[in-house]
């Protein structure tokens, strides 16, 4: 193997693919970035064995073949080179490979390809196409709200059903709820239900971009989801486990429904918590005003107080995690959001204004 | 106590003098600030015994008094408010403030401001004055070279030593010296020789600015000093114990004379501590080129070349822990500097090109 490649484009391409990298340290070879040079293209590729993310990126390529490099050095070595061509070559006797340009040579060991994981088959996959950005908001509304308890693993990731033209996504961790839609196109099959660990959807949403013209053309086989998005690929094992019904708990109705300002109310709550014990603040919304309240012995007191942009229905005195409602607002694009409560028992119904793609249930806190 | 109050001057106010807060919270009053109104100013104090930093801003006195509140909530909440007018006042039966502004109101617990320590006192003391920007230069030219051996505790400051209209420092933890010189304005005595912790001149560094129409009044007590800017002042303890003259260790004479670009060098030997295990590169100087190589087994060799700007004398071979010279390397503000050997096994001494105000000596590696 041996190829001229540009600095910026293998260093933008190392700098996609090493998130993948296995940070435990077990297997060797996962430790490193798997590259082939074929076909005017360098591939690199990292996996942990639950995500994979392959890039590519044009070269000149003087002599095919591929290499295992130890992903830090290389990453790090390559981002400290100065713009212009680097020429990289393979000695396969010891599997090192050396790295010139101008006046400078390094030298590197490496592994044997054949210790590197294969991508896994993709063949009788059901495939769907969704916009980037589409697919962004929905990862981003998600993803968040999914569990960190290993013992129930289906819920640290989320669920995603396809029914005709529309995919929804689903996420908790027992105390609140994010439930988020969005259309796609072509859809191959008329329906699945699968389960994709947060920790991929994290990578793959930091990929996305806000485009809304590029597409991501997503397949589904029976245990892994690859999303291909033109010159990178994340391929993700899927959760296995009996996802449970959990819109079924969504209260149907809401005897009080206000619509309230997105930024005040989510930089009160921010100045909240640094008072409120354990982000715990009671919220009492009222027709013309909401407040937001805590009482911490020894440390202070907390009165926050906005103007409700509307409400209707009964007022009403309730507990949160102020933690739960930030989450919430931090992914809401919307400058207003409605906030339904059923009692001050019963989950509470977030939603951005003027729209049902995206909602938010979240349990009170009954002890306050 | 009773103030008005814009966010923006409590807010850069408050920044300024928090990182002198203790963070060991032996002393429980110690974790806030100190606040005294009056005269038509806001003074804020924070310190850890050994630092202080005391900082003015204008404010509306609507009655005068003190109060200590915990520096961390009270920090990161005023730094939350919106712009505007913030009206603090205290309670002194229960030792509480309360702010409001808008529609808001938080109430703090504090401390008694009577067990706060007083600000020593600086009566008999030192003077001089130098321009900010010199005296930034001469600190970020020597501090970051002090030890951090307690066993040594001289060795952990700077020692400055004025004379006549010269001041100099001098920092070394044993293996690398670094000097510098700065003319001073107006000193009222004739010599003095003091050691200032290094924690306390990075304080310093960051408040300066780099104006050099700007003065700081530095006066110096038998175990204090006082760095005077205007509208916040630094008072720190002075260490005790004989600082070592380390300057008599310097060689005299350079066989090796070569003038180096800092740029190249810098980056070369950043690429090279990637690979180069615990730092330790070899830098062959030559008439036309200088090379930096290091070999580490299982990972990989390092071949960097550069150009001299000029060299006189003997070549030479000589090894160093690259993170040494980069330490230089950093604060340097010539694009060229001089490195000047005395054989493989003495100290080298590097300096900006062309300049004799800042000198650095560094112990070889004898071991490549």
């Amino acid at each position: 193997m041996k190829i001229l490649i540009s600095q910026e484009g293998l260093n933008a391409t190392l700098a996609t693919v090493a998130r993948a990298v296995s940070t435990k340290n077990t297997i060797p070879v996962l430790s490193g970035v798997y590259l082939s040079a074929r076909d005017g293209a360098l591939t690199i590729r990292a996996t942990d064995l639950e995500l994979a993310i392959e890039a590519f990126t044009p070269c000149e390529v003087i002599s095919e073949g591929e290499i295992v490099l130890p992903a830090r050095y290389f990453a790090d070595l390559i981002r400290r080179i100065p713009y212009g061509n680097i020429e990289l070559s393979v000695d396969y006797q010891n599997y090192v490979a050396s790295l010139r340009w101008g006046r400078s040579q390094y030298v590197i060991h490496g592994f044997s390809a054949e210790q590197f994981p294969s991508v896994p088959d993709i063949a009788g996959a059901s495939v769907f196409t969704v916009s980037q950005s589409l697919l962004r908001d929905l990862l981003r509304q998600t993803t968040f709200a999914a569990g960190h308890d290993e013992s129930k693993p289906w819920l640290t990731g989320v669920l995603f059903k396809l029914r005709e033209n529309k995919i929804t996504g689903t996420a908790t961790d027992s105390v609140r709820i994010a439930h988020a839609e969005s259309a796609v196109e072509n859809p191959s099959d008329h329906a699945f239900s699968i389960i994709i660990p947060s920790r991929s959807l994290n990578e793959v949403t930091r990929l996305l971009t806000g485009d809304e013209e590029s597409q991501v053309r997503v397949s589904v086989t029976a245990n892994q989801v690859f999303f291909d998005l033109g010159n990178m690929r994340v391929i993700s094992r899927l959760l296995e486990g009996q996802y449970p019904d959990v819109m079924r708990l969504v209260p149907q109705t809401y005897p009080t429904d206000a619509v309230l300002p997105r930024a005040e109310f989510m930089e009160a709550l921010e100045r909240a918590t640094l008072i409120a014990r354990d982000g715990a603040v009671k919220i009492s919304i009222q027709p013309e005003k909401v407040t937001i309240t805590s009482n911490t012995p020894e440390v202070g007191h907390v009165y926050e107080e906005l103007a409700v942009a509307s409400m209707t229905g009964d007022p009403i005195d309730i507990g949160f995690n102020a933690k739960y409602l930030l989450d919430f607002l931090k992914v809401l694009e919307t400058s207003e959001f409605r906030f339904q409560c059923s009692g001050s028992r019963n989950p509470a119904r977030l939603q951005p204004a003027g729209s049902s793609q995206f909602l938010y249930v979240v349990l009170p806190l009954i002890t306050l």
